[in-house]
């Protein structure tokens, strides 16, 4: 199987997001990336709980609840065909709902998993193997679909500009540095930290860096400062959520960020591809996470025991915040997002 | 010397601030806190850099330049007159210059404490003890303004509201907890964390916790969800500048917070004293300081080592962002704070 990932920096390398081998999922742990960690999973419901721990995120659940099914495929190897079919159904039931906000694109996944395991059992075919072969080749579809979105991203970037970028959207990363490497463009990336986790950090500023572009970390308090004193021409962020009405979910600061650029006058672009069964924003779902995870960092508690927290892992930002959603499709004014359905379908998963 | 710090939390108590004794001033290190650890100066240069490292913040400085002054005094105690005329010259000016965007509030007590010292010497009394004793009664004069403030403030804030906060502004805090317990008015405190140094999360919640207030930290990407569903009344900050012409400094993520407040129809109150030496935003020197503090957190690196970072430690919110100034002597419109100064002046250091 051929991997669409050459030239990537180290994060987006498949064997790098979650990788199925010899009975394990190995899964890198971008919650401490730079410092290189794998975690190991040897049952499915470990790679469950690595997805719910943040282990990874963004585009990495979509590789690493494929891989988790093979690994539930490996798991029930030696029972009865019967049995082997209900614990797949479970198991892509259980990966689909690792995170409750991202659901219905994780279980596309998993549960089309099932469904070639149980036919290639039928053909007396190993599961396992082609679940990471189906895997990989998802992975492939989405980074040449994700490439027609990082190319239309790329057209809106001007030569020797500046990008602000929230989180870590990583598909949309990969293929918007090879579209500016095929072009020859050059721009500027400032990274909004993205705390809790600080995934713009440690992910997000590590991929441009490492392809050689001039990259700049901010706290989640400075893009007022940088929008008013470093010229960024356009804010961009994947999104979790596409609804069909123009309201994007992405990771919490994303709507501040879109009312700030509104304000400054600069234009948000989201990125990705519309959710078909998400109508409207009452069918996204915010993930409410432990508050422990906003009151300390990486173990050093920060607070008194008296103080409590939230942590909504998402916001959702209206589509009057939004100056376009880029897809696969064209660039769509976020009002007339619907109309992405007519017509031909793109293949994304 | 009394002291009017009764019934405050543990970080307003004065000893708890910055503390002369027996030749050493002892500072409590508030990038740690609520770890309780205290940083002890020997030598009033190490009580420039603790101000410079920000060991202490907030009005911290107000106190700790004073004390700096009196253990200034106890080194050169020995010496010729003229010598020690000299060295508190020399001390006054380089504690004044301990940070750049506060230098005039420092200077005022510095250039002050050396007058004292001098008077004191000239009619052979210690200049130490009077200075220490001078440092004293200038925090009490100041919790005494602060308190028409904090009294004005308390009057804006809905029995039962929520008010957000950014920042560390701790005369403030001190005095509007007061008027709140004086009148029996209850409320929700929701405490942007503040990143990089989290004065936030870790100073401002630990004052409203300790005094019995709900009190919630959230990251400072979650103002936007937190506007829009958490039933904020109102914002407000200290500020590090307030110019004549309504321009106010506070602590980097101010003016995004302002932006956001306006954009949710939340009123948005700054309070203090404005500088009478600070006619216009020009007049306001912006400190950046150290990126690596953006890149890094309690020695936990964060980014690859090609990876920029910046540092700009206060942002300037325009008057057009600001609903009120609230001092000593009313609540004005900022855009006639220069009136302020008409009329008999408040004493404020």
């Amino acid at each position: 199987m051929e991997h669409l990932d050459t030239g990537m920096p180290f994060l987006l390398r498949y064997e790098n997001v979650a990788w199925y081998e010899n009975g394990k999922v190995r899964i890198l742990d971008r919650r401490v990336f730079p410092e290189i960690k794998f975690v190991e999973c040897n049952d499915y419901k470990e790679v469950v709980q690595a997805i719910a721990d943040m282990v990874t995120q963004s585009a990495g659940p979509y590789t690493a609840v494929g891989m988790g099914m093979a690994l539930a495929a490996y798991q029930v190897r030696n029972k009865s065909k019967d049995r082997q079919i209900a614990f797949l159904q479970q198991a892509a039931f259980d990966l689909a709902h690792s995170r409750p906000t991202t659901a219905n694109r994780y279980g596309q996944i998993t549960y089309r998993c099932a469904d070639i395991a149980v036919a290639a059992l039928e053909s007396g075919q190993d599961a396992t193997e082609t679940i990471v072969n189906d895997t990989i080749a998802s992975l492939n579809r989405r980074y040449s679909t994700m490439q027609i979105v990082g190319d239309y991203l790329e057209t809106l970037i001007p030569n020797n500009g500046t990008i602000l970028t929230q989180c870590y959207g990583e598909t949309i990363i990969g293929t918007v540095i090879r579209a500016a490497k095929r072009t020859g463009k050059n721009f500027k990336v400032i990274c909004a930290e993205t705390r809790p986790y600080l995934q713009g950090a440690r992910l997000t500023s590590s991929c441009f860096a490492e392809m050689g572009f001039d990259t700049t970390v901010i706290t989640d308090n400075m893009v007022a400062f940088s929008m008013q004193n470093m010229g960024i021409n356009l804010f961009t962020s994947a999104a979790d959520s596409i609804a069909r009405d123009g309201h994007i979910a992405n990771k919490v600061g994303t709507f501040q960020i879109a009312i700030l650029a509104k304000y400054f006058g600069i234009p948000y672009y989201v990125t990705g591809i519309p959710d078909r069964d998400k109508k409207t924003r009452d069918d996204i779902v915010i993930e409410m996470r432990d508050p422990e995870q906003v009151l300390r960092y990486r173990g050093i508690q920060n607070t008194m025991p008296q103080v409590k927290g939230i942590y909504p892992s998402f916001d959702i930002v209206p589509p009057h915040l939004i100056s376009g959603a880029v897809t696969d499709k064209g660039i769509y004014v976020p009002y007339l997002l619907d109309t992405y359905f007519e017509g031909k379908q793109a293949s994304f998963y």
